[in-house]
């Protein structure tokens, strides 16, 4: 783990160091999911059944062999334990409550003349979501996914997961059974980003997909990006930690493994505004490790993005989370909710000792899907408004035509559009 | 123009070609384009001046001579006649009125546990705007792109406009006056975008790029995306009218034509219930190119990608729009306000006779930047919401923590996230 000091001369250098993160496209995986892409687009169940069989080791002879019913789920969801089914449902439920709030409703206003302006908001028809399989299987984001969609009145929610050597995982299909999935194929790849955008004989074609996936799922999703929309290309997980010293060194330690224990490449990072605190954590750290079932991914991903800095205050450590822009920020700090006013980008904010990020991961209510890499800069957390759209609503009365017509006369002459310009003119009056 | 028929046998099909459209990327536009990235990411503004003045035909020294100044805007927008001026501005107070209805606010509320859930909204700090320039000048983009930035409270605005062989528009720089845009360089192309996307010593890095360019400058967009945000990459633009012949022939025929006179792969559809009606317009169309200045390109776009279509009646006309999900879509029918409510995907809706697409193109309010080829199925017109974002909020009350730890306790064991659960775990009262 690193260790930074705001009044180093080199600090700003440090920084983009710790920050920078090769995210460039490799042009091999590019091609070889071009390809991928062009021959499900061809040759539809056919090349998917092909390529799921060669990636995923399984021995699928039709389509049917990759497709799950609604009784599948409903078995699957019988199966597991019975606190593992309340607690799916208590966070798909929470979950479904705060998007609540970000549904978006159409309006419409006159003006003077009577025209009429608004924008009509309409659910998308169909979206896919891609939910990694294997080792790293979260059915969280299954519920993450889904539920929005369901919020935002999508009626058909196919989901696409892969069964590497045929395993099914039963808490991902309890979770989809609970989230109230239309349908489920266990396809992963890009084959089954390319059956989803293009649409097979068997796998309906959607008009947007989310959801994580590995290197050759981010290529496919930027690839398809266009035909159908996505949600974003997600780069390694990170946290920033700001504690002024009142949360228990023993909690903020935890809150940077639970993100360290993602993967080598996933990014921790404490500021601390006294250095007693910062050697306390650590100490917590070096204590608390041993009792990591995935201790060698935690010192991994420590050693290689981790890092503690030392900053002069509480206002200082605000101005470097707002350059870090980073996906989870936790205000570990008293009267959090003052300081979370002057954060301009994050794309989730936990509040106050008790909210530990992995509250927010898996029931708090708001969404876990979040930018990664500074995108906070830019975009926002999954949410019910991905899955709506707006459309502008113009219904310009005969007396708007007369003022309207005027000034769009006078424009279009001045981009030499004249059929822009008589269009208008002919609704003037003589 | 081709006519089409909705009881014929082969309409689908007929209808699947006539919305065909090749998007595929071409690989040597893109090779270019990754390497001026590259070298502008690498050797900043001296790669900037040698790529402009290599496809600009210019002879800056520095980069002074491609930075236009505050008094460069004010002087052009008094060197314009008087009526522009004013259109301008009406324009600009239009849109800026409809774009405050689309801010978002900040909210949040208690759950029944005290727990705090919520969402805080803030703008993007600075944002470039790209505007074509050379013989497709607009003036109105400016002004579709900087004020929806300026309503959500974007503090810079970065503008990139060509200038080639040093030709500057003086309606645009008037418009960019007019937008209160921050800062002009006059530079285009994947050289700007990259620029821009990177920054350079003098260009500022943005955080997001909206506005329309060619070939080049989508790709160079699309490149660029993840470092940056962008708008959308746009397809050639289309319209569709749906008529019911309430509207005069004359009048349909020049909004066809005001879709058409754009470029030759524009797409112009009409969508009629009777052939009386059609046949009306088409004879409006072959007496009314006559006066027109861009003919050549309106046949040949009408020609290209033209259509009627006789549908048996207005659901089946809407059936259809759905399915084209328009860019503009005209209801030029009696009661539209009802007929738009069958609308699903659309970018905007022009309803009733005196709505021309071209009084929404320039100054009725609403965004002209709107969703092409098909995607209004899942995205919307570039808005007020494109220049905020969205950060969760959430602080835990201690009841809250001893609720929600259990259940991401269980689903964290579920996904083998020891830490994720420990986290919780420690929240928990003992």
């Amino acid at each position: 783990m690193k260790f930074l000091n705001t009044q180093s001369d080199s600090f700003q250098a440090e920084l983009k160091a710790l920050l920078a993160f090769e995210t460039a496209q490799d042009p091999k995986v590019d091609q070889i999911v071009a390809d991928i892409c062009a021959d499900v687009q061809k040759r539809g169940d056919a090349a998917l059944i092909e390529y799921t069989n060669k990636f995923d080791g399984t021995s699928a002879q039709t389509i049917a062999d990759l497709t799950l019913t609604q009784d599948d789920l409903k078995n699957a969801f019988d199966r597991i334990p019975a606190e593992v089914q309340t607690a799916l449902q208590t966070s798909a439920k929470r979950v479904e409550s705060y998007h609540q709030r970000q549904k978006m409703e159409s309006w419409q206003y006159p003006d003077e003349d009577g025209t009429l302006l608004g924008q009509q908001i309409t659910p998308l028809d169909r979206v896919g979501i891609y939910v990694p399989g294997g080792k790293a299987a979260y059915p969280s984001s299954v519920i993450m996914n889904a539920m929005p969609a369901h919020v935002a009145g999508v009626k058909e929610i196919i989901m696409v997961v892969p069964t590497p050597k045929g395993e099914r995982n039963d808490i991902v299909l309890a979770a989809a059974y609970v989230a109230g999935v239309t349908k489920v194929f266990t396809v992963g790849g890009a084959q089954a980003v390319a059956a989803l955008a293009y649409g097979t004989e068997t796998v309906p074609q959607v008009d947007k997909i989310t959801g994580p996936g590995n290197a050759f799922v981010a290529a496919a999703k930027r690839r398809v990006f266009g035909v159908v929309g996505i949600d974003m290309v997600a780069g390694p997980s990170e946290i920033l930690v700001i504690a002024d010293g009142s949360t228990p060194a023993d909690w903020v330690a935890m809150d940077l493994f639970s993100q360290a224990e993602h993967d080598e490449i996933a990014q921790a990072i404490l500021i601390g505004t006294s250095q007693a605190y910062l050697d306390e954590v650590k100490a917590a750290m070096d204590k608390l490790i041993e009792e990591m079932p995935r201790r060698d991914i935690i010192e991994a991903s420590l050693g290689n993005r981790g890092a503690m800095i030392l900053a002069k205050d509480l206002d200082e450590a605000c101005e470097i989370a707002n350059y870090i822009a980073p996906e989870h920020l936790e205000l570990s700090v008293e009267n959090a909710e003052a300081w979370a006013q002057k954060i301009r980008h994050a794309g989730a904010i936990f509040m106050g000792k008790y909210t530990s990020e992995s509250l927010g991961d898996y029931c708090a209510g708001p969404n876990h899907v979040l930018p990664t890499s500074r995108t906070a800069r830019f975009s926002s957390p999954l949410g019910t408004y991905d899955f709506q759209k707006r459309s502008s609503l113009i219904q310009v009365s005969e007396a708007g035509a007369q003022k309207l017509g005027q000034i769009a006369s006078v424009l279009a002459h001045g981009e030499s559009l004249t059929a822009h310009a008589r269009a208008a003119e002919f609704r003037l009056k003589d």
